[in-house]
Order: structure tokens, then sequence, then C-alpha cells
């Protein structure tokens, strides 16, 4: 079993990010624009929010965070939106989920710019994947093609078994791994015998966020475990069961350790995983850096 | 073993579309319209076309066909696309495939407004799937989903196994049947045991455009059997060996056979299949008139 970095895959991608931005800078005399707009002060999205404007920054990129307070109209914030849609400084624009519970999601993300869709959620950045034309992906499984792109594995032929159905990873990634020529099964809360269709994949990807659901006697001997769950545990007995040492080693400082929704026993019979913390979800950020890039460059027409 | 009938079912989607624009006209004093746009003269797509403008008209659609010369430029298709999205009248348009090679067809297709887009091919289009928010389907998966409406087969936790990822029906219905709690794989060229996947299936939907791929040594028991393919067969042992007897008779008569991607000997082991001719090709056209009355309703706010 080899653990498959997303430390080290950010940083290759960040690296590649912000010299072709420096290149483009020189070439174009502008680099990408992106804005986050933060609707409210949920804890968890502003640290979110931080975190992306801070990379934004380092890589070069002009970064703009708007901050609305909850009570905005609808009208107001609609108008922000629209304001960005026009605003040619702006090559990304990103709404940070999720709005305050009086929105209707939809009825708000419409309004932008499918070319500025930083996070690719909207209809028509979604739809060029099943195109097969996409050159914007949502970011999560964006940042699973690029680890498997770095670490050389070839998904074509494989048996690929994606737990989670959500537009955000499981519709997506699986429509791109079957680009890729893999042979994708998605499962989710109505499958059958889901231990059976697991047993069965060459390469796994969880997302679902249940701790561990995925058990060590649901994996192929040799298979791929790509794990996007992000599941923070704060009961003693689960951080022992699901939560490797080092998290364990967290709870008993902190309060709490993280785990995927692979078991950590599960990692001894895969060929590669993906560690929780330190793999898939180090990529969201840079891969949103990276989708900006593209965003910039295909305004430019570069 | 159960025939599925596509005549009957659209029979009956026919009857629905007919009916609703009745009474939307009484509303509204409007009816739907629908533009072709058809470039050159394939003998194939001369022959489409026009039973598309002969059912629209059937329904009360108002439908009209744009006739262009191989020889158009793509500026002038451009702007009479544009045109189309600017007339009120029009809440339809499909421009027919395949364009002369001398388009590039997203390159032409991409200038349609996605709110007329009826044949919801373009990104918009698909990309909604995905987000499970579809008001309007690609035809022929569409088609697909009313038989098994019609037929009252519930595809919830079935184990169902697409062969073929065209954008035209292999990914769109694998994420559709998806959003319907169907556990689905989808298999292509590059699948390494097609077989062994294949027979797992409690409903197999093939849309290769292979004659008699799936074999009946491929099926379970019991199998739903959902066939896309139509293949055209003129060689008297092929026909022989993919036809059903009534094929084999047009055969004797007019020189060729039509025949499925589902070899005629698995009917038997299916629970319910789909009859080729007879089943999934006779529901686009309908479904084109139906996705047309849904554009119109969205259009006139309905």
């Amino acid at each position: 079993m080899k653990k498959l970095d997303g430390k080290e895959v950010s940083a290759k991608i960040q690296e590649q990010v912000k010299a072709e931005i420096e290149s483009l800078k020189e070439k174009t005399g502008r680099v990408p624009g992106l804005t986050v707009v933060i609707v409210g002060d949920d804890p968890a999205s502003k640290i979110y929010v931080r975190s992306k404007d801070k990379m934004a920054a380092k890589l070069g990129i002009n970064s703009r965070v708007i901050r609305l307070d909850a009570e905005v109209s609808r009208q107001e914030l609609i108008g922000k939106i629209k304001e960005l849609n026009e605003d040619d400084e702006v090559d990304g624009v990103l709404v940070q989920l999720p709005l305050p519970g009086k929105f209707d999601t939809w009825d708000i993300l419409d309004h932008l710019d499918p070319g500025k869709d930083a996070d690719s959620f909207l209809p028509a950045g979604l739809g060029m994947i099943l195109l097969n034309r996409s050159r914007v992906f949502p970011c999560t499984p964006a940042g699973i093609l690029k680890i498997l792109e770095y670490y050389e594995i070839d998904v074509t032929g494989m048996d690929v078994v994606v737990v989670g159905r959500s537009f955000i990873v499981g519709k997506p990634i699986a429509a791109m791994l079957t680009n890729l020529h893999a042979t994708v099964t998605v499962c989710h809360t109505r499958t059958k015998d889901l231990p059976a269709v697991v047993r069965r994949a060459d390469m796994v990807v969880a997302a679902v966020g249940k701790a561990g659901i995925i058990g060590p006697d649901m994996v192929k001997e040799g298979a791929v475990l790509i794990d996007v769950g992000v599941n923070r545990l704060n009961k003693k007995e689960e951080v022992e069961r699901y939560c490797t040492e080092r998290q364990q080693e967290k709870f008993v400082k902190k309060g709490y350790g993280i785990c995927g929704d692979i078991h950590k026993d599960a990692y001894a019979k895969s060929s590669y995983y993906t560690p929780v913390p330190g793999g898939v979800g180090l990529m969201t950020v840079a891969m949103l850096m990276h989708n900006t890039l593209q965003l910039f460059k295909k305004r430019v027409k570069t």
C-alpha cells in the first residue's frame, strides 16, 4: 500500500498555477481575478473563505472577498452577482455555500455567468462533463483526477465504484472517470448490497460523509482507495474505532479527531489510498485556483 | 416475458401533449412553436425531419422547417439560429444532426439559447440532469423513462447496466436512473469483461449500435431489457442470425432487416423487453413534442 499524498500534489498544482500566472502577467499585463461572496457568519464557511483568499493571494490571483450580512435581501444579493458578471476584472466567482436558509440556493446561483463559475456547479459546467468538453471541473473531483495523474494511476478498464451521488462529487466524478475509460458504478443509500458491489471494485471513491462506512471486509486486495469523506468525531469510542493513531492523539489534545468514509483498517489491503486528513481534501482549494486560471485564460483567449 | 410496446406509450404521450396544448391554447391564446433546422440533403435526416414536422402539426404545435443549402456559411447558419433565439413565436429549436462535415457541431449549437434547446443536448440541459433539476431531458432517455413509468417498472434499488457512453443516451440515462435510485454501471468498449457485468444486471440498457451484442448468455433470468440500438442489416446470414421472423420477411421483400443491440434470443429470459423496431425508437419523436411543450410552458410561465 502506498499513500497518495494530497499535500504533495496540491503543492505541485499551486506551483504550476503560480508560474503560469506569472508568465501570463508578463504577456497580457493582467492576472486572474477571483471573488468569493460570503453571506452571513457561519464559522466553518468563514474559515474556508479565509483559506481560499489566502491561497489566491499567494499564487498571484487578484483575490477579493465580499462579505454580506445575513439580512441582505434576495434582490441585493442577485444585484451583487450581476455586478460581478459585468466586472471585467473578475474571472471567477464563488458563492460560498450554504447560503442562509431563507435563500433558495439555485434561485441565487442561476444568476451567475456560467463563464465565471469557479466551482463549476452550474448546469452548463456540469453538462460539459457529459459532453466531454470540460475545461473546468468541480473542485473535488478535479482534485481526485490530479492525484491519479500525479501518481500515474491509469483508470482505463478499471472497475470503479463511486459511493455517493451528490452533484458536487459523486455524479461528476462518475462521468469524468467514464470519459477516462473506467467502468463506473454509482452506489448510494438505495443500493441493495453495497458490500458486494464495493468488493468488486478496482478503485473505490467514497463520498458519503459517514465515518468508516467502507470497512476492510468490503475492499478487494490491491484496490485503489480514494476517500472524499471528512468526518469529525468527538466520542472516545468512535475516535478509537475509526481514527488513525495521530488523530487519536489529536483527540486527546483538542477533543476531536478526523476520519474518512473508508475505514483505516482497509488501507492495508489497498495498492494506493488517500489518507484523511492529508488526501483529497487538500486538493480542493488548489483546484479552485486552477479553475480560476482556466476561466481567466478563456476570457483573455490565450 | 412481456413486450414493452413503444407504439402504445408513444400514442399515450401524443394524446396527453395534444390535450394539454389545446387547453393551454384556450388559456393563453398561444400554441407551442417548434422549428427544425436542416442543413444539406442527407436522405436519412430528411426523413427524420419530415416525421417530426408531421407529428408536431398533428399535435397542434406550430411547426416550421428551415431548409438550408449545404453551402450555407457558418455566419449565416449562426445568424439564423440567433434569429430563432429572438423569435417569440419559437419555443423549441432543433438543429438536425449531423451537420455537413465542414461545420464544428458545437461551434454552431452553442449559439442556441439553452431555453429553446428541444433536444436538451446543450451543456445547460445535460447539467440539469446531474443536479436533478431537469424539466426537459434528451429525447431517447426521456422516452425510456416514459416506457418504464407506463408499465409501472420501479427501478429503485435495481442494478442497472448501461452499455454505451454517448452524451445522447448512455451518460444522461445513467444519471437519470441514478436519480431514480437505481445502482447504475456504465459499460463501453474499454470495459474489461462486458458479459460478466451485464450478467449481474436487473435491467440492461443497450445503446451501442452493434447488432445483437448483448447475447442470451449475458442476460440474467428475469432482467428488464431496454434496447436503444437500431441496426440495419442487409446480409442474409446476419438477418437470419439477429432479426426476428417478421424482419426476416421484410428482408425478403425490401432487402434489409432491422434489429437491436440485444439479441432476439435473449427476450425469452427477460421479464420485460423492448422490441426493435417497435420499442424505444418510437418514443423519440413523441418526446421531442413533449419537450417543446415543456419549453413553451416555461416561457409562458404556466
